[in-house]
């Protein structure tokens, strides 16, 4: 009989894509060529590209975080969570593009709306798709039965929020692009923040396992 | 005596470079910058862009899939299966540059033709290696034994139906470049269909290896 | 109760960021396409190109190594740490930006100051990022007990002088820019020395442990 | 005590590297845009970026052939071997760029010269540079002592014709460049003729370990 297939190397090519595509959003940073201003200026004059590239970071950096918390409960795998997670990983690997795009047109009357639009698009479907890649991976019982029923609600709770606040973040895109922008940054950044300090996962002391 | 070569490094060597080449793919997108009748319509004319990414995509995808299946299985390796694997690296690292190829003159009378052969010839080569990968390894020994003669079966079935078909979209490119591209995409998505789906390799309840 | 999180996938994903981060520097190396003065001349005028390359090379390099030294120290992880190591990666992969304003503006006289206080920055805010990581693993009782007292001394010692000498560099860098970059040249090598050599972690002949 | 340093990210890392060096290469490949003459004219006329891709991909894939050697028989690590290996990743890192300088100069009479000379001083450095890494392995007794003798001087052996070899067409090079650069093609792919088949690392069979 066939050896079930490990989670080793589903988890060294998604740590290898996630890699990627978080380092991949620096070639996006482009030096400023025209300095007649002073390079400072000019650097500061690029304030788009920054500002997407640490929306991209974090919010790469939170789905790292979340198919790692996914992964790590996970006791077997079927097909159909392999293709999920390649679903996963084709978002994931978009967002440099979505990234560049809202960076060059966010100050471009009309085009804007557009671009944060898409931009938003492609960060709630990265967690709609992450968390669709968790709830799979409960219906189908591939998740460690040792997790007991308040840890499998935690991780499911931590996955919902990103979806929700991204939908509502691009409806108010729609109306006003550049604050939706921010907004993408506050909350990128705030799925990021250790869910210690939020409660849901205690940090116990080490040692106490 | 020396130890015998792990199969660990040729997986991780193999997963990064699948990695790369998969997440690569991005930088092929390029952000319009003409965007007078809007950027939206702007980005739907680049819709070969996004066509043959995602069939690249699905192809990579597809031949890490089929890559990870046959080192699963393997319990040692020789230096013919290490070179042979580079093979498949080099083809599989052509992917980028092959799928910009046909993106860029899909729609481009005269030339569309060769740049969709050129792009079958890229993904019936990747096919045709990993195919060949799975067929050398069989025939050295290099195979757990432990796997039945109908999981080899079933292996080695599953490889077949992308060379044989590629063989048929690329002739098909010869006369009707643009509809050969949408069979590369039907044909590379099939093959990522969920196997257990196609009675393969039945879904075992979890735990009952 | 939920097993304690590994640390293998935390290595997996820095390892990746920190192979590509210092892998992409070489995209900054361009081919000179003017080469009327002949192409040896053409290349030896990139000098500040190369010069770039080598130190963030061996920043990058260097901070690989500091992080292989802490991440082998540590017996578990916390949310904080996670996040923590997150900012360490997204200052690294930030490197291949700095270097290229670095090469570009060396020789342009009154944008070179900025440039080189930017890369600069980015220098010893990796440094400290590493040191914090370090430091926050020891205070919240992460790190490896069986670590005696020296060796946490000696692991601190080492990741200190990064940051005090290249915040000497960077003040430096306001009056004699060009000077500065030679310093990050001749500090970004010092921290790659064999610390053995320094009589830091001694270097036991094999087998001794 | 501390514990030893593993080897494990140490070849993480590495394997990293080589991978996004030798998937790189492909970026280097541009898709014709001028194709008056028909597209397969305007890709038969690129032939030395081609010519130059495989060079390299088998250059890189020997070069980690030979570190997987290497590594695989390593025992323990110390400080200056992880540098030396440093030094190889920086080796191969420049590749890319080695490579695209060739490509676009070997039809420049004059610069074709240079170009040449400078691509395989950076195959001959790598070549040199892993040599030195299993010298020093030698040296410090890191190797694996169960190691026979023969096998070690195998080892060695394999090392060898790559430096000379390479030294060889270097000087052929400054007369006749372009038949270096074929050179360069069958030297590398040589180093990557499976060693079995000269009878070097006897292919056991399987299960004979």
């Amino acid at each position: 009989m066939a050896r079930p297939l490990r989670t080793g190397r589903l988890e060294a090519f998604s740590d290898g894509v996630f890699a990627i595509a978080i380092t991949l959003l620096v070639l996006e940073l482009s030096v400023p060529t025209d300095v007649r201003d002073g390079l400072l200026h000019a650097i500061a004059e690029q304030w788009p590209s920054y500002l997407a590239y640490v929306i991209s970071f974090a919010a790469i950096g939170a789905t790292w975080l979340a198919h790692t918390g996914i992964t790590h409960h996970l006791r077997a795998m079927d097909p159909g969570l392999v293709r999920l997670n390649l679903l996963v990983l084709l978002l994931v690997s978009l967002m440099p593009f979505t990234t560049a795009l809202t960076a060059a047109h966010i100050r471009d009357e009309g085009a804007e709306r557009v671009a944060v639009v898409v931009f938003g698009c492609n960060l709630v479907l990265v967690a709609a798709a992450v968390s669709s890649l968790w709830r799979y991976a409960l219906r189908r019982g591939l998740v460690d039965p040792d997790l007991d029923d308040e840890e499998v609600r935690g991780l499911t709770t931590r996955l919902t929020p990103g979806v929700a606040g991204y939908v509502g973040l691009i409806l108010l895109g729609l109306a006003l692009p550049r604050l939706a922008v921010f907004g993408y940054l506050a909350l990128s950044l705030a799925l990021l923040v250790p869910v210690g300090l939020r409660g849901e996962w205690p940090t116990r002391p080490p040692g106490s396992e």
